[in-house]
């Protein structure tokens, strides 16, 4: 198809697709004249791909960009193809080694990845992102008790073995795979944070009997 | 105690607790000369319900002078206080009446908490917000299957009834479970999403023999 088809199907502005092509992020079609060329499927799934990244998962483009790298490179593994979206999409927290309460909580969260036997690379940011909210309940006076957190760790595990990662499509495109992988952890991350809220709501009400 | 010690206790600069007392946060001290008023444990834990209210919720000053309304006034009950934290802390989420995906998904979402037997006021904001997420994930063409919703709420349900609702401490103060409210809702949910995506790491890493 022409790229004003390709706009007009993928819902994507033609100076946008131009954009992405610039970028890089978007593989350039096939030659059909000096100013003509012909795009096919791949354009309309990696547009697809692009859009959750920077609609859903809100990512700059340059994080985009190492993404679609790791979806091109068929040598990459899935694992750190996925791995490479999943720690994009994770909130920045910056490391401050002059904080010791920050450092106790860092401590204390690699202690219970390696109890609970969780694969988890050590540079992983969110073992950064669990320790400064730790940190900030010390802080505020409030820890969080141990047997919580293992608590909310084994209904987490329950949740993504038994039922999410069912969810990725696995045996689709690399592309649909990290697509999958972008919407599952920030918008069904959100519908059980939502439902969480309905349910204090509920549960309130019943308990004081409103 | 004087103001200075008030906020040596607190850890809030004086200045602040003026600006405090000036919008009604934090009620008067007690009189002891012109110039002077003394303050008690009241106040403390006052300003110490504001710091979750501003750091942890991140609220602006008016939604906080409306649940220490609610919080001051005994008549409120219990119930009724708590959910003026609980809405207070639910992102915003524009209702958009010529959003015909948007109503479809509203639909959807009262008849869920309908069926599941859930009590949840009918102008709930985080039934808008869930409505919100649904119509997003139709947009994407993905939408959310009927069995995971129920999914995903079985399991809340079960952590909010069975575990966090024992966490609020009903014999306290009205300040300490509002606090406590507010901390449960943000903090630990934030401590759930990075644990589900620790989880994810580690079940990809396993899945995927990395």
């Amino acid at each position: 198809m022409r790229i004003s088809e390709l706009s007009a199907t993928s819902g994507v502005p033609v100076p946008t697709i131009k954009y992405y092509l610039r970028e890089g992020l978007l593989p350039q079609g096939v030659s059909t004249a000096a100013t003509r060329a012909e795009y096919g499927e791949a354009h309309l799934r990696r547009l697809r791909l692009i859009r959750a990244l920077l609609e859903v998962g809100g990512l700059p483009v340059a994080a985009i960009a190492k993404i679609v790298a790791a979806v091109e490179d068929e040598d990459t593994p899935v694992h750190t193809m996925l791995g490479t979206a999943h720690y994009a999409l994770a909130p920045a927290v910056e490391e401050d080694p002059g904080d010791e309460e920050r450092a106790r909580a860092r401590g204390r969260v690699d202690r219970l990845i390696g109890d609970l036997g969780w694969q988890v690379r050590a540079d992983a940011p969110t073992r950064a992102e669990l320790a400064w909210i730790l940190a900030r309940l010390e802080r505020l006076g409030r820890p969080a008790p141990e047997e919580d957190l293992r608590h909310y760790a084994s209904v987490v595990m329950d949740l993504v073995s038994g039922h999410e990662m069912g969810k990725i499509p696995w045996d689709g495109t690399r592309e649909a795979a990290v697509e999958s992988l972008v919407v599952g952890t920030v918008l069904y991350g959100r519908i059980f944070d939502v439902l969480r809220r309905l349910a204090h709501e509920s549960a309130s009400a019943r308990l004081l009997g409103a």
